[in-house]
């Protein structure tokens, strides 16, 4: 809704919420205080029908029971949660731990990455929004993968993410005093973004790809940090490398690709994924650093971006 | 000297400094205001000569000038920099970017990591402590390298360090407002700890080690979080690799090794390293984690637990 | 329990909790991993009875339900929380907004800040440990009001505190996200620790104070920053106010008083209390500045400070 | 250049540095990346000559130097710094402690808060942009004032201020290490926004102001809170101020006034300040708080607010 309201040719008509409904925006959200003039209503599909876009953005097992209700009823639905963006419901459950209940959705929605799927999205009607992790780590693999530069096996991932990556919370391990001059790894070996990298890198690979995603909490509010190790299949000087990457972004209006070691608040508050490669002298391994701002380009600005694709508007409005 | 001055069976008889000489140490250090009554004055061997341990904490180069000058004239050298912990000139010359001008004094120091070599720093005069980093990553791997558990190429080392890493610093690069809410990986294949951690893995592992080690800066005052993936060399049950683990550091007084995921809150302030083990399921990797406080473990903790051991006092003696 | 348990002249006999009861101590707070080794158990009178000492620390309400079973049946009740420090039901009702059940308490414990009530603290049986900001606050004022330098009324006291003064929480307003990189103020005129303050200072002067007390929520973990104006009686020269200072703290061994502006960092993780006073040369009014660690000077630290002088052991034991 | 570059209806011409001339803005400034393609270079009068617009953003006693070779040269000059702000030379050197070599200049400049000097700043060609101290604590205090509300005596004013306000420094005492987890007062009695508050405060009030500033350095990058205490003249109800202080910002596009407590996080990265109003029950006085983001209303915002009035553009523009 922030980056929605700077826009006059954007009118956000309906906002939604569960525990909230009734309350004025600003009062959830006071650095929206005079900005959006509406009051949270409980969701209800007839008050949505008719509206150009619909953004989704609940808890995982929520969307996929509103979407059926909103197909066919509104322009285009974006959902920034998980229930879309997996193939299959065994998978889903596997790694969400819940059932998924309308697995018809599953491979119905376009997944919204523009620099892979830019042509598609723009005929989209339901979008699954990327995840955070997976954008930045889909996109620092990208160019390696499309040009085969490197092993599709054993692929290691960091990522660091700040603390807005999981939503609004009162968990208290979400709390400052826990999280404040502390990190730790969580989820290793079962984070429901592993599957959602893995689907999307494997259709670009045309072959399986197996990688280790080990996220970590730090103490910033936004961003991710993700350092890739992958091996080459056959050594490549570093500068052919850089032109790969350099040609794959080359016209991608958030994507900068460079020779600097990117830093995480090159990126906040933008929808900008910042990459740059390296050859680790040691190991001969391919390094790929890469970062965004979890809330941009890791959702709304990404989201937004999608948005503008389906709408026929300049690709970066709202956005720079 | 915060953590010496609370033990009356110790005493700082003298603090050296440059810029600072002439200064009250607690006017360049108030939280030692009431605790350390000196005032620094400039290094000079004859006025520590007769001591029974002297600490060095140098910009790497300059113990190299000084220990000489002590040797022989003081119970026990313990140097906190880098300048006796590489076993070659060359070595030294490539990573530290300069010349290395006492060459003898390279192997002639114990490397001072209690849990490796705690018998020959009993009766150590000269003790080269590690490095902030080597700590962390050493004693995550030592249990698997001795046991033969992991191949010892292509090993991948994830480090993420808070800024008093870095010492007490003036670089713009260090500022709050650069620092903040950022992070940035850096020195990328030629960090000076590399050769350090692989210079002992390969005297424990008695081959060659190569590994790439790839240390991120991030928002927090203390804290080294650490997490590696290594091939095993055979498929192992993680059982078994828990128990190699949990028989190699039973009897250390300050390594927790549990199945909790670590977390640098948990040893911020103390000389403990927490270490945690898994096997990632997609790859069959296994994955390490390990948390020290740089400053107590990784620096001045472990620099006082080697003075304790080589003057017979109980090992955690001024470190719980 | 960290403090306590670094001496092995104390014995941590019984952990009690309520939601944590059955898990072991280091589960709850891996920061005690191999270092207190008890399980958390529900609290009974019975199972403690007999213990030469008890703290309490528990939500506003609880302790007053407690201590009647105590007394006389342990050597010594220190309470850190609120219950016992108000002397009446009524303000205590108006502030923490619930009734006081054990009216016949208030009064009868001794107010546990030593610098201010050591001789009595020597023979107490009950003992209210003062409050985070109160010892802050206090501490800034007491020898300005026991000299008589200042007038009681319209003393304008702003205080910061990090968020662990607000216990271990799941409150969304406590979460990182919301806490890092802002600052609000709170419970402006109306919080607890105002009538505390007033309370002693009235005590202390021997007449009517009113003061204006404004608590800030600032983004760190540990330390309360004070900053008090207060109007002089008549215009002394800095000099002078700074003698009655000098003087009234020479001998305290928790106290530093000095020239230079405080900062939270040099008291972090100690009982030390820094003091700083100024003439604004505008307003002439005094200024006051004090830091304290609100977990330690300001809670646990000043609790075995009192532990300590009950049982006559020395008054800095555990806590440096 | 950040507010700047996301305009097409603005185009930034010429970016001028010192020691960074000849470097790319986009290596010194990494975020600005793709945005901003200029390199810069040394000031030269010669080539600003005939810009609409000139900012300045220098060291003190540097803009005093380069001011009067632009006037009448280019359309308007709005100067960040504090050279332009004070009445009287004398008072420049006592808290800038150096002269000022261009006193003609004081006076000359029209003091750029538009919620006071709108129409004078519509015809300006030379506009002193308030400092960011200045902004939050005039804004909280201009309605009292003008209402005759409150005494122009004895006004305390506590502010606390993310680093970003000293600017980009490689100061010890502004690196991570030394701010993080700490807060420091600062400048006590002889900040040089003191004289600055003053004189503004004074000439609405039409008489003397006394009033104690007492800035405080916290750990955040961007923000200040400010926290005003002023004796009422005579008692009023609260309903009756905050009625004074609706009325007055009802219009102003960026001072948003409300009954919530203001926080930091609502106007970070937003040119708007956040202002409440409060009477403390135990000493009758008006209590004002306000938040503003150092950087934006305290700075490069006010700066582009000042530039869109003086060229007739919607003053919210690049500002939502």
């Amino acid at each position: 809704m922030r980056l929605l309201a700077a826009d006059p040719s954007v009118r956000i008509e309906v906002a939604t919420a569960h525990a909230q409904a009734g309350k004025p925006v600003e009062e959830v959200h006071p650095y929206l205080a005079g900005r959006v003039p509406l009051t949270f209503v409980p969701f209800d599909p007839a008050a949505v029908a008719g509206m150009d876009c619909v953004f989704i953005a609940l808890p995982s097992g929520e969307a996929m029971q509103i979407v059926p209700a909103l197909q066919g009823k509104v322009g285009c639905i974006i959902d920034l949660g998980g229930d879309l963006r997996l193939p299959t419901a065994a998978m889903y459950e596997h790694y969400y731990k819940k059932p998924h209940t309308s697995p018809t959705l599953l491979g119905a929605a376009v997944y919204g990455l523009p620099e892979l799927h830019r042509a598609k999205i723009r005929n989209a009607t339901l979008i699954a929004n990327p995840g955070c992790y997976p954008t930045s780590v889909i996109l620092a693999l990208l160019p390696a993968i499309e040009a085969g530069l490197i092993s599709p096996a054993g692929i290691v991932v960091n990522s660091l993410s700040g603390v807005s990556g999981a939503g609004r919370s009162s968990a208290v391990e979400l709390s400052f005093s826990e999280v404040n001059e502390s990190v730790r790894a969580y989820k290793i070996g079962n984070h429901q973004h592993q599957p959602e990298i893995r689907t999307v890198l494997e259709q670009v690979a045309g072959t399986g790809v197996t990688l280790s995603f080990i996220p970590h909490l730090i103490p910033i509010t936004r961003g991710i940090y993700t350092t890739v190790h992958a091996d080459l299949r056959t050594p490549v000087p570093i500068a052919d490398i850089q032109k790969v990457y350099a040609d794959r972004y080359r016209d991608e209006p958030f994507v900068r690709f460079g020779t600097r070691i990117p830093e995480i608040r090159a990126v906040t508050y933008t929808n900008f994924c910042d990459i740059a490669v390296f050859l680790e002298p040691h190991t001969g391994k391919l390094v790929v650093t890469s970062v965004i701002d979890n809330l941009i380009k890791g959702a709304a600005g990404q989201a937004i971006q999608n948005m503008n694709l389906v709408f026929g508007r300049p690709e970066h409005a709202l956005l720079k």
